[in-house]
C-alpha cells in the first residue's frame, strides 16, 4: 500500500505546487480532480493540447504517481437532483445537467485512458436521498435505481472501452451509501468489470455499519481508498444527532468529518481487511477537517498513517507450533 | 399520563369497534386520522352532518376520550417533495399539492375545535431531505426552512382562531428530525403559541441523540407522545447501517420500528423526563412493527407500559434526611 | 409460540407429579429425557408394554403436550471421548460406547414415533473439544467431522423412518456449539431433512456471537429452543474468564447458568427472530441455575417468560402511511 | 427474602397509617425512624411508658414486622463535622454533638433490645469528607478512622449488651462509603460482632464499583438492605458529573436517587448475589425519588421488586447432566 | 499550541538544571511555581533582590518562555479547610490562614507583573469538600460560594491592577470541580475578567463528565492547560470505586494519575476542542504519575503529545465540494 | 524492560541471520526455541559439542543477549492428549510420549544452565481441554492437576538443580489458562519455586479476564512475557464466536493472532501493571499474525512497542502537593 495525497486539498494552488510540498513530505502518489472549473485540471484542454504526457511527466518527477482522477461534483448530476440543488456545479434542465455529467465523467476516462491512470472516482447522485426511507413513497428508491442502471450502464462501457474503472464514493445524496446499495448497484448493471467503489471510511462510519465488512464484502470491487476520517462528536451527538445539518465549522456540530487518526475510524483494522482481501494500491488522504490547518494535516497524517500501511501478506512459518 | 392507541392501526376496521376492543384492554384514550381516505373519519363529512359530536360521545361511551387528531399524509404535502413522490397522497401539480396539504390541516384544526380535541398531529415534509448534508446545495436547508414559515405561519394563525395547536411529529422527510431542527422551526414561526411537537422517540432514537435532551430541551412545546419504539438491529447493522432501504420485513433490515418495550429506546427514562417537564397527557400506542400481530402489540403494550406511567410529581418529604 | 417445561428438571419425581404442578402454573408442554436412568421414562419398558400411549394420554389430561423427547446423555457416546471422561453414563470401550449411544439414541426416535412426538433432543458429542484450537492436531476437527458424518448419516435414516427429527443442542464437549460447525455438520450429512438444532441460547452467548444472527442463519433447522438464560458474570469475570472451569456452585464463578431473564440472553430479540423466521413452537425451560431453587425457577419463568411469546405473525397494515 | 417499607417515607402521618397502607399493597416488613425528632417513634418515650410492645403488636396486627430501627441523623453526630454542618441535627459544640448522637443511638439499641428488633441502622459520620482525597491532608482519613475506633468500640458493646447489631449505610459524608472503607471499619473495632452494613446500592453505584463485589466481600456482614436505586442521568452527565451538588430537584443534575427499577443498579444481579452469600432478610424501600411521587413509588415498586426476590436456595439436582 | 514543562516535578532540582533538560527534549515553555516553600523560586525574593528579570534571562536562554506562575498551596487557604487540615502548609487560625494565603497569591501576581507572564495559577479552597452532598448541610455549598466572592473578589482587582489573571484549577477540596461550579464561581465575582481556568482533564475525568464540553462551555475562560492524565484502574474499579481513599502508589487503587496518553483522557479531542475555542498556548506536563519514573515520562509525553498539538485553525477549502 | 525478538518467527532461516537482522532494527534480546527438530539449535548437540558457549558468543556479538529457551512442542506431551492429536509432535504410547517431552524438557533446562539463561518457556499439556467444562466428566479437571502435580514435580526438581525456572505459556489445551488455573498449578506443587509464567497477553485477552488482574495475581511469579496480541474480529464475531476453530487465515474468523498494538491488548495497562509488580525483563515478540508479512512486523513491532516500555519506577517527588 502506499499514501496518496488528493490534489484538490489545496485547489487554489498550481498541481506542481502540491506536487512538489507533498513529494517532500513523504506522500507516494497524487489524486487529480478533473471536474469542470476545478482549477488544476481542465481535462478537454489536456487531451486536446496533449499536455496530459507532460502532466504525467512532471508528476512523476517528484517521485509520485496518479493514483485517480476524480470527478466527484459533474458525476452527481446523471442521477440527481435536478433542480436547484446541483444549479451550483451545472444550471440546466434535467436532461442538459445529465448530458453535460454524463459528458465530464466520460471525458475523465478519456484522460485517464491517456494518461494510464486506472481509476476514475466519482458520485452517482440520487434524485431524492430521503427515499432512503420508504414514506412517501415507498418504490422511489427503485425508481432510482432503474435510473442509475438506465444511464451508468453505457457510460461503463466507453470505460471499458478507454480501459479505466469507474470507483464510486459511497456518500450522502448519492445511490451507494452502504454495502446493500452498493451490492445492488453492481447488480444492476449486470456486474459490469468496469464499476467499483472508492472506499472513503469517514462515509461509512456515521451510519454503524462495519466499515471491516464492507471491505469484505466488496473486496475485489474497491478499486480505491480516500484516506479520510469522521468523528461523531460524542458531546454534542445528545441534541444533534448524525444527520445534523448545518456549517461544518459550527461548535455544537454532532459529526464532522476529520483526518485519519482523529475520528472514530478504526485504520488498523481497515488496512488489515484491505490486505486481507488483497487490495495493494493506494490511501489518498482528503482533507475536509475544520478543526485543523491543511498544513497540520499534511504533517499529521504521514506521520499517523504511513506506519500503519501493510506491505506484503503473511508467507507463513514453518515450525511445527503454527502450520495452519 | 395515559395510556392511549392510534386507531389507524386497524384502519379496515370501524372506529366503534376499535374502541370497545381497546376500551376492553385498559387503553385510556384514542387518536383519529382525518387525512383524506383514511377510512375511519372523514372531516368534512363530519363536520357538513353534525356528526362530529356524535362520535365524541361514542368515543366516551367506551370510557376513552380522543387524545388528538392525525392528519400525517396530507399536511407533508405543503413542504413536499411534490413530485412522483407524494403522487400515492394527492396528484397535482407542486401548487395543487400544497393548497390540497393546506385545506386538509385546516379542515382538521376545525374538527377539533367542534370535538373539543386540543391537538392535532401532522408532518411539515420537506423538498429534499438528502439537503441536511451540506453538499451539493449548502443552502438548500435553509431555503426549506424558509418555506416553512411562509406557508406554515397562516396555518397557525388559523389554529389559533380555532383553538387547536399543531404538533408535529418529528421525522425523516420532515423539516423537524432532531432538537436543532424543533428549535429552528419554531424560531422561524416566532414562537407561535400553537407550534409545538408530537414525540414520538422511535423516530429520535436512530440518530443517537438522547431522547430525554429533546424532552428537556422543547419541554412545554410537547404536546403528545406515541408510544412507539425503535430497533437498531444490532445483528444486521454492520451490513445495512441506520439508514438502510428496503421493505420493513426484509429479515436483514438493520432498522425497524417496534412495540414500546421492544426497541432501543429507554421508556423509563422518557416517561421520567416528560414528568419532569411537567408533561401529564398521553402516549399514544401506534403499531408499525413488522414482526407480530397487531393483536400481540394490543396485550403486549398494555400489560409494559401502562405500570411505568407516572400519576404525579414528587410532593417531597419532611423529615431531616431529605429536605431539599 | 408456547412454554414449555423439561420434567428433567425434577427427575426424583413421577412424571405425573411434575405434569400436574406445571400445568397449573401456566406452562403448556412438556420435554421428556429417555437416555437409561434417567428415572422418569424407560423407553425400552415404554415400547415393550405399550405405556406410550398411557404417558401421553396422562400429560394430555393435564392440558400438556409432548413438545420433545431428550436423550443428552447417551447420544454424546457417539462422538465421544470415550474413555473415563464416559464412563459415568456408560462405562465400555469405544466401540461398545459407540454401539450403546446408538441404541439409545434410536430407541428414542422410535418411542417419538409412538408417541407422535416431533422431536428428539440429544448430543453429538465429540473427541476432544479442546481440538476446536488448530494446535497441536491442525486437523483434529475435520477428523471429528468425519466420524461425525460416518455415524450419524445412518442414524438420521432410522429417524426419517420413525417420522421424527434429531434436534442437537449445541454446546461445549459437542461437534456443533455455533453457527459455523451448525452449517458444516448440516452439510456433511448431506442436508440429511432429519437433522436440525435444539437452540439453547445460554449454550451459546458466552461465544460473544449473536443469538440473533444464529437464529436468522439456521432458520427453518430449529426444530427445538431451550428457555435457559446464561450470565457472564461481571464482577468475577476479570480473574476467571469465560471458560472456568470448577463447581457451578462457587461464589466468584465467572459464567453460570440462569433462569431466562437472570442472565445476558435478549429474550424479546429472540424471541423476535425466532417469529420472523417462522418459529412457532415450544420454548421450555430447563433449571441449570444454582442461586436459586427450583421452585423459584417455576414461578419466575412463567411470570417473565409468557407474557413475551409472540403468537402471530405481523398482518400488514392497510392504510397510506405504512404500506410496505 | 421479604419487601419492607421505611415508614419514614410519610413521616408527616402516623406510624399507624402508613402500617395499614403498605401492608394492603403488599408489604412485608417495615423500618421505623428513631432519631431524634423523626415525628414517628420516640425512642425516649417508648422505652419510658412502655408502648413499645404495643407498638410492635400493631405492627403485627397487619401482618407486617419490623425489620429494624434506623438512626440516620443523630448518629452521623459521632463522627462529625460538628461545625455549621451539623447545626440543623443539634446544635453544640464538638463534645455535645458527639455525646448527644451517642446516647441517641445506644438508646436506639435499647429499644431494639425491648422490640426484638435485631438490627440499628445508622451513619458514622466523618470529619471532612474531602479527605478521601490525599491533598492537603494525606494523614486525614487515617484520623479519621481512629476517631471512628475510639467512639464506636464502646458503642458496640453496648449493642452487644442489647443483643442489637449495628448496620452503617455506606454513603457521602461518612467514614464507610465503599468496599475498602467498609473492610477497614470492621477491621478497625477488631472485627466486632456487632458492626455490619445497611447496603443502599444507591449510594454505591456511582462509585463505578460493583455492588456485586462488595456483596460478595462483605457477605455476613450485611445485617439489613435499603431498596433504593440511583441514576447517572446520562444526558446531563457531560456537564455535571457524578459528584453534582445542588438541589435534588433540578432538572440538569447529573445523579439522582430513584425507587429500585428505575436507576443503574441490576436488582437481579444484587438479589442473586444476596442469596448467594446467604442474605435471607429484608429490601426495605425508601423513597428519595424526585421524579415521581411516593404513592407512584408504593404502587411500582412492590410491583417491580416483589416478583424478583428469591425464596430459596439450589437444592440440587440428581440426574446425571448436573452433578456438581 | 506549545508543551510545557512543570518545573515543580524536579523539585529538588535548581529550576536552571530543569530548564537545561527540558528544553533540549524538546519542551517549549516552563511552569515555576511561586508558593511558601517550593524550593525553586522565592517570590518575595524574587522581587525585592530584582532576581526576577535574570530568572526571566535564564529561562529564554535555553529557548523557552514561563507560561505561568503556580501557586496550588497557599492559595488552598482562603477557602479552607482551615483546621488540620492545611496546617502541613501554614499553621496557625482560620484569620491568619487567610491572611497566609491571601497575600502569598497576591505576591504571585506582582512576581508575574514582573515577569510578564500573563497567567498565575492556584486553587480556591472550600471549607468541607463533602457539601456537594445536600445532606446533612443543604445551604453548605453555597456559604463557601459566598466565602469565595467575599475574599477573591478583591483579590481578583489585585490581579488586574497587575496586570494577570488567575486560573483556578478545578480539582477535588476545590469550589471549582466541574462545569457547574466553574460558570457559578465566574457569576459569583461579576464575571471578573480575570477569573479562569487552568485546565487540567486529569482532574476532571473521574467524575464522568465530558472535557470536550467542559472545554465549550468555559471556552475563552480558559487561560491555561495542565498536560495530565488520570486512569480508572478498570480492573480495581469494581472495589475501590472513583473515589477511592490511600496512597498513591498501593496497587489496588481504583483512580490513579498518569502521564497524557496513558489514561482516560482522548487528548486528540481535547486538542481539537481547545483548538475550535480559540486556545493557543500552552499544555504544561505535570507528573502525579506513580508507576514510572520522571525521566521515563520525560521522553514519553514528549514523543507522544507534542505531534498532535494544532497550530493554525482551518483556513477552509475554495473547491465546489466542500464550501461551507 | 527490553525488547525481544522469538527466533522461531523465522525457523527457516539460521538463528545468527535472525540475530543479525532483529539486532539492527533495534532489537534486544532473542528467545530460541529447543524443542526436537527445531531448525536453529539443536539441545542435545549443543551440550556433546559444546557449541552452546559459541552461540551464546554469536548472540552477543549482535549486542543481543538470550532471554529464555522456549520448548512449547515437546513439553505439550507430559500432560497430553497422547493419541493422534501429538501424533504431529511425536508418536508413541502415552507412556513414550510423557517420555519424550520429560527428557526434551530437561535437556532444556540442562541447556539453559550451560548458556546461563535463567527461563525456559514451555507447556504442560492437558489430557482433554473440553474438560473445563464440568459435563461429562466432572472430576475430569482434577484428574488432569494430579497428573500434572505427579509428573512435573519432579521436573521442577530438575530445573532447580540446573538453576533454570520453568515459565509455562497460558493457552489452550494446557492446564494452565486463566488466574485460577495458574495458581492453582503452583499450589499443586507445594509452591515450587521454579515454577511461573511466560505471560502472553493474546492467550488471555479472548476469555473476557483482565491480563492487568493476571499480572497482579501471578505478579513475582511472571518469569517472561511474550509480546503477541490477539483480536476478537469484531465483524466476525456475530457468527464465529470466540472458539471458532478453522484455519487461521480464513477472512471470517472470529479471533486471530496479531502483532501488539493490532489487537485487543491494551499495552500501556500491561505495561504498567509489569512495571509496578517489579517485572524488569523482556517482552518478546513472536509473530503469529495472518494478516500481514513477517517483516511488516518487525518494523511496525518495534515503531510501536519499543517507545512504551518503562525504564524505572516512580522515585516520588518531594513537594508539598503530591507527596503520598
Amino acid at each position: 500500500m502506499k499514501l496518496g495525497f488528493c490534489a484538490q486539498n489545496y485547489s487554489e494552488k498550481p498541481l506542481q505546487e502540491v506536487c512538489k510540498m507533498v513529494a517532500d513530505k513523504g506522500y507516494e502518489a497524487i489524486e487529480i480532480a478533473t471536474y469542470d472549473g476545478n482549477g488544476q485540471c481542465d481535462a478537454g484542454e489536456m487531451l486536446q493540447s496533449g499536455k496530459a504526457k507532460e502532466m504525467r511527466k512532471m508528476v512523476e518527477s517528484y517521485g509520485l504517481f496518479i493514483s485517480a482522477l476524480s470527478n466527484h461534483a459533474d458525476s452527481l448530476l446523471i442521477g440527481g437532483p435536478w433542480g436547484e440543488d446541483t444549479d451550483g456545479i451545472y444550471k440546466g434542465t434535467k436532461e442538459e445537467k445529465i448530458k453535460f455529467g454524463t459528458e465530464s465523467l466520460i471525458l475523465t476516462a478519456q484522460l485517464a485512458n491517456e494518461l494510464e491512470v486506472p481509476v476514475v472516482i466519482g458520485f452517482t447522485g440520487v434524485e431524492n436521498f430521503g427515499r432512503y426511507f420508504p414514506f412517501p413513497h415507498a418504490k422511489g428508491w427503485k425508481a432510482c435505481e432503474d435510473h442509475f442502471a438506465e444511464h451508468f450502464g453505457p457510460i461503463l462501457d466507453k470505460f471499458k472501452e478507454y480501459g479505466a474503472k469507474f470507483a464510486v464514493e459511497p456518500h450522502p445524496n448519492n445511490l451507494i451509501y452502504d454495502v446493500h446499495t452498493a451490492k445492488r448497484a453492481i447488480e444492476a448493471v449486470d456486474n459490469h468489470p468496469c464499476l467499483g467503489i472508492n472506499l472513503d471510511p469517514a462515509n461509512l462510519t456515521y451510519l454503524g455499519l462495519y466499515v471491516e465488512t464492507f471491505i469484505d464484502e466488496l473486496a475485489d470491487r474497491i478499486f480505491h481508498v480516500h484516506a479520510k476520517d469522521a468523528e461523531i462528536v460524542a458531546h454534542n451527538v445528545g441534541k444533534g444527532g448524525i444527520l445534523m445539518q448545518g456549517e461544518w465549522g459550527r461548535l455544537d456540530r454532532a459529526f464532522r468529518f476529520r483526518i485519519p487518526g482523529w475520528g472514530d475510524v478504526n485504520w488498523r483494522k481497515v488496512i488489515t481487511e484491505l490486505a486481507m482481501t488483497g487490495y495493494d494500491y493506494v490511501l489518498s488522504y482528503e482533507h475536509e477537517d475544520v478543526t485543523m490547518s491543511r498544513a497540520d494535516g499534511v504533517d499529521k497524517v504521514v506521520d499517523y498513517l504511513k506506519p500503519l500501511l501493510i506491505h506484503a501478506p503473511y508467507e507463513g512459518r514453518n515450525d511445527k507450533l503454527f502450520t495452519i
